[in-house]
Parts: C-alpha cells; sequence; structure tokens
C-alpha cells in the first residue's frame, strides 16, 4: 500500500468543500541483523527507518550497502519480512536479513556508530505506539483567518535569504495567531530547521508561547515534523507542501490541526479545522 | 556562515558559462552532554546532525527538547561550542550543553534510543573525515548528452505514480548512459528512495552496472545523497534542485559529476564536466 484514501476539507474560491484525497503512506520499517556462526546465530536490531511501505527487501540492502556492513548481495543470506510479531503496529513493518557467517559484523561498533546520527526525528522509539503515548492532547484554543493561512508561505519567502540565493534551505516560521511572521529559521534539513524554532523560543522566554502560535513549514509534513510541533504543544502546523499519511494520523490523535498544499487561493485542511477562520461574509456567498 | 562561494559551469541557452555561485553551507553538529552530580559530572557524544552554521545553541536546544531529554530551558546550566578540540573539521562544528544536575539523563537508554534511528545516512561516523575515507576515488568513463541531462526529470515526473496521487513523494531514478529510464523507487524519505535504488541493483544482478549509469533525485543534494552515490560507485549524480556545499565537496573528492538545478533548458555542473555531452555542433554557435 503506497497510498492511502482520506477526506479533506479544501477551502478554493472562498469557500470550503469535503473533497475525497489520497496520501503518501508513511510507516516505520524496523531492519533487524542475523549474524555470526551457523550454530551461534545472534540477531540484532539495527535501525527504525520512516519509509513507504514497498520494496523493503531493497531499501534494507541498499542501506546495508551505504552502510559499509555488507559488500554485494553475495553477503546475504536471505532477506524476509518477520511474520511471528506481538503488535499490529509490527506487521509488515519489521524485516529480517541473513548475513553469511563469513560476514563480519560488530552490534557493538554498529551501536556506537548508529546513536550518533538521529537527526531524523524518530525520536529514538522502537515503536511508533511509544512515539505517540508520550505526545500530549493539544487544547489550545486559536482562530486562524484564511487570509492569514494563505499569505504566510509568501512572508516565509521573502525572508528567506539564504535561499533565494541558494535555492538549497528548509525553513520554519513562527507565526502570531494574526498572521504575523514572529521568527524564521532556515537549514539544509527540514527536522533541523523546525528543532531551531523550537530552541529559540525556549530560550527567549520573552516571546510568545508555542502554544498560540502557528507554525509554517516550507516542505512537506512528515510524522517526525508532526511530532517535533505536538512535543512542543503547537496547536497548528501548517506545510507548504504535501502531508503524510501518518503526520495526518498523528495531528487527529493529538489534536493539531495540520494544513497542506497553501496557495494564495487555497489549502487543505487534513485536521482540526475548528482553528481556522471565522467563516467572514465574503467567503460564504 | 551560512553560504559558501563557489564556481560552477552553467549550461544555457545551447552553451556553457563558467559564472560564480553561491551553495548553502552544510557542515555536521556534534552534541555533546555534560550530565550528573556536580562533584562527578560525566560527558555524552549524543549525536551528529549535518546542519546549516547558525543558531547551533537554538539546534541543541530544541533537539534535547524534542526527544524529551529536557523539558524547558531551565533543565540547562548552559550550551556553549567546544573550544578545544583536536581537529580543523571539529572547529565550530562541536556544540555541548551542561544539563542542570537534577535532569535526570541515562547514557544508556539513550544510545540504545539513537542508534534505532539513523535514517539520514550520515554513515555512522563521528567525524566527516572518516566518511570520506571510505569512499573511493571514481574513475568510470561516462559520457551523457545535455539532452539526456535536461529530458531526465521529464522521465522520472512520467512514471512517478504515486507523486502525481499524493504530491509526497521524493524519487531517485537509474538511467543508462543514453539517458534512458532503467528503474525508479519513491519514498516519503529522501535517502530511503536512493538505498532502494541501490538496493535493487545489488539485488537484479543481470542489471547494468551502477558504474556505467547515471542517477537523479528529485530534491536537492544533500552530503548524504552523494555519499550514498559515492560508495556505490555512481559516476555521475543528477539533482532537480540545488546541491550544499559538502555535497559539492564530497563530488570533487572523489570525482564524481554533480549537476543541480536541471531545467528543460539548462543545467549547472558543480563538478566533473568531462563526463558531460560531446560538445556537439549546434551547441558551440
Amino acid at each position: 500500500m503506497r497510498v492511502e484514501a482520506t477526506s479533506i476539507n479544501k477551502f478554493t474560491d472562498h469557500h470550503y468543500q469535503t473533497v475525497p484525497d489520497l496520501l503518501a503512506v508513511e510507516e516505520p520499517l524496523e531492519l533487524r541483523l542475523g549474524f555470526g556462526e551457523e550454530h551461534i546465530r545472534k540477531e540484532q536490531r539495527l535501525m527504525v527507518t520512516m519509509r513507504t511501505p514497498g520494496n523493503d527487501e531493497e531499501l534494507a540492502v541498499g542501506f546495508l550497502f551505504t552502510e559499509g556492513i555488507i559488500r554485494s548481495a553475495q553477503d546475504i543470506l536471505s532477506v524476509k519480512h518477520c511474520n511471528r510479531l506481538e503488535s499490529e503496529e509490527e506487521r509488515g513493518n519489521v524485516i529480517r536479513v541473513e548475513l553469511h557467517p563469513q560476514v563480519k559484523f560488530d552490534p557493538e561498533a554498529a551501536q556506537r556508530n548508529f546513536y550518533m546520527t538521529s537527526s531524523c526525528g524518530v525520536c529514538g522509539k522502537s515503536s511508533i505506539e511509544s512515539v505517540q503515548q508520550s505526545c500530549e492532547m493539544i487544547n489550545a484554543v486559536l482562530n486562524v483567518t484564511e487570509k492569514a493561512i494563505m499569505d504566510a508561505p509568501g512572508q516565509l519567502r521573502e525572508k528567506q535569504n539564504v535561499f533565494e540565493h541558494t535555492g538549497g534551505l528548509h525553513a520554519a516560521g513562527l507565526f502570531s495567531e494574526a498572521g504575523k511572521l514572529i521568527r524564521l529559521r532556515e537549514d539544509v534539513g527540514r527536522h533541523n530547521a523546525l528543532d531551531k524554532l523550537i530552541g529559540s523560543s525556549l530560550l527567549d522566554s520573552s516571546s510568545a508561547s508555542l502554544r498560540e502560535s502557528f507554525i509554517l513549514v516550507s516542505g512537506r509534513a512528515s510524522f517526525e515534523l508532526v511530532q517535533k510541533a505536538a512535543l512542543a504543544h503547537v496547536p497548528m502546523l501548517l506545510a507548504v507542501g504535501a502531508p503524510s499519511s501518518l503526520a495526518v494520523n498523528l495531528a487527529r490523535q493529538t489534536n493539531m490541526t495540520l494544513i497542506g498544499f497553501i496557495k494564495s487561493s487555497g489549502f487543505n485542511i487534513y485536521h482540526g479545522e475548528k482553528r481556522v477562520g471565522k467563516k467572514i461574509e465574503h467567503f460564504k456567498h
């Protein structure tokens, strides 16, 4: 399954419509390695990545190769999804690679290496379930007009100096409820731009609370971005691009307003329309 | 420093021009934690992320918050760049956060958690230097025409079924030297799309060698994407968007041809123009 059907609230030509939509599926994949001599095989849980299901065997093999753990397909005995799993979430989302007994693999070295690189924001949990438990429900009341939402990407671009010169940076902007850009952070990494923005608000205690603001990210809305925003109690996340299936699911579970595909003429509400707009007169006719 | 000046070979209106250009700077940031009781302080190297220098303190604090290690800025005594460092690469790129003695931090739990999430492709190394040593020089001879380069994004988009429906997927395509799309893989994660593509080539031993092909990625060219391609000995990487400073540096060091900003009318060569085009007659006048 690579797309998931959903229903969205689409704002265009000054009015709302409930329409069917398709989301790119995002789910976690856990990679386990079987290694060692034939009579003393061991298992190591290597990593979790957020991926679109499909071609999982290729993903596992490509990852092991580009991490230097295997040197060719000959280093592998088999690649298979695990069938005997405890939870529903894990089904189809755990893959096990059996290394050839001759392949040297040092689990401690791998662990030392991998824990250094957690910039993807999967939050270090070994299952989706445990991540979601750590996010509280978002109850903040916020009322952002349709105009403020459609104007936000223009404000972000205007202030994005580095992007203008290089075309190479993601941005995250913090906006007041009235739609004024309070602060902008840029980075080559999408999660880093959001972490910088959240960090700046924590360090600047004089600034408006994250609970009374909304955030716009320049690209798509992944699960990890929604999660970071949810952990910071941000009630509304806007994305210039599309959200993934899991991003929408998490927004629903935490009651965050999630909006995507923002253009100057409209946008899509994936969850939480109650925080959007007084439906003022000229949007009604 | 958030932009880096460079010189590129720009192909437009059927001819080449050497022009100055600016790149978004990408460098690793290592985050170290100081924690424990006042008289028995300990240090833990927590993670490395590829980031654009600037607002590093905010990035560190935002990361610790969204990972659940701190709950507010009050949990921190100080955030400072480390001054006493051994290597040139580390200068300005190592930051240390002193946790308040009252903050509970379990380095073993952090290590267990973080090693699960290495989907960013930083390859698990603790320094840039060690990553670069593992990439061999790319000596493959390849000759791709300007037309094949400009036509590649159109071929990719045409086959990107899921993107068309959802707007939400990255793609990586493997092309023959003549510019024919051999294989396409899509994923919500840019590194995963490339890992799937490389994995598919390793598993399908009947397919054309990666050493005789070029790869196009749908977004920007980060360091990690160039590194994955270099480890697979791919001689030419094309990106629809912009490359980062470190992506260009690694292409130069491994002698990979790196091309970005591909439009139907032109593109930018950041390194390795020798693999591009017979400069045929009508491109000369």
